[in-house]
């Protein structure tokens, strides 16, 4: 799944690069685009299951500035009992420079318990087949 | 009452100026510090009464840059049936060299009617000597 | 012009809505496609001349949830000598329910004498061809 | 070195939490008030060197809600040859309940050569000096 973005003035900081904390609404708002389309993210709500991320790990590597358009490419490529990984990469658009990667790591809050819950039945199917399907597209 | 803020690298944009957005957002922290030492709004959301901007008017005037320190005057200047307006005065600190002016209008919206309520009783009070004390100091 | 956007979990305040100075985002997002695909701003920044808002008045009139999609009509409506006005309305996706407009008051800052310079020439011409557009397409 | 926040309304996401890129600003925030006070960053400027973040690793632990008092500690706990990491731990203030922990490295590019450069002299000086103090005092 690819989520495209332009760099605007208002993503920068003060070297005149993305600045950090951005980069994670642009990783955030990629794995919503990815969930959205291939999850009932609403029925696992109702359910009481609340999507967390519990770690982020983010190497920065090179500099983004105005007027660049970015690419996120977002893969689920761990699926523990209780947690999964998602892989994401930055690039620039249609090369193969790398802006960032990060390694994201979530759990489903069961929120009558407050605790990480088991992942299993369809929605370990749901989340196994977005695994299968990211390892087909880069 | 007069909030502090030292701009910071991740509030600029490409012009190396605090970015507009951002100045909302030091309004926001100014207006909270002001409610929270003198209301009650927990009481007002037990109450089914929730605080909502309903305009924002604001002019840039000059720009802040890195490691500017910047004071926030904020006081309730109209108080109408159904609204107030906030004043809000941004300055390098110690100074009267304004960088920014804005007035901000609220309504305080019944949740139960989803409609602005009328401003009465003891928030009425509450409100009323918010803009008796703004009136003497800055 | 028009710009999309989905309202993402980042988006939100305590309320479940889109917070205030998030909505000054969309806004700049909406006016940066609407200038990079008719104005050669490179060029304006190679003369020494920085787009620069010096004004906006923003109207929240409903709120705007998780999941909601919503749009930006952003048109030129005023060109005076030295300031332009976009208004921008944002909706409800496919719907005349508006949540927000604003008015953004713009000038051209010669970087050289830090001044808001005349809008006359082959920039006019370009501002007033976008004003001519605008007035087209809602 | 110890910096205090607010928790407030635009700082949440559709849980009532701090949303995760926000806690990425609190933690430059607190590494900038600990560098500013104790290192001259315009005379690094001057000699062609950025601060520059590489890699970020954060652990989610506790959700924050709106009016809580958070404060992040933070420490330089290591210093190699070319790069050097912070720890900083989020406590719910005057407590020992920790929110979340990161450990944030950054190398200073010579912007001469946009190369990550040896951290010698006085520089490694000033940050020894601060590695030494931040182990005195949480």
């Amino acid at each position: 799944m690819v989520h495209t973005i332009i760099v605007r003035g208002f993503h920068l900081d003060l070297y005149g690069h993305v600045n950090n904390a951005r980069y994670l609404e642009f990783l955030e708002e990629a794995r919503w685009e990815l969930l959205d389309t291939r999850i009932d993210l609403d029925d696992w709500h109702r359910r009481g299951l609340a999507f967390t991320v519990v770690k982020i790990a983010i190497n920065y590597r090179l500099g983004a500035s105005l007027g660049d358009a970015l690419e996120v490419r977002t893969s689920l490529t761990r699926l523990e009992s209780r947690s999964g990984t998602f892989e994401q990469n930055i690039f620039f658009v249609g090369t193969e420079e790398k802006v960032a990667d990060a390694e994201v790591t979530f759990v489903l809050v069961d929120k009558s318990t407050a605790r990480a819950t088991q992942i299993k039945g369809d929605i370990r199917e749901a989340l196994t087949a977005l695994s299968d399907e990211s390892s087909h597209c880069p």
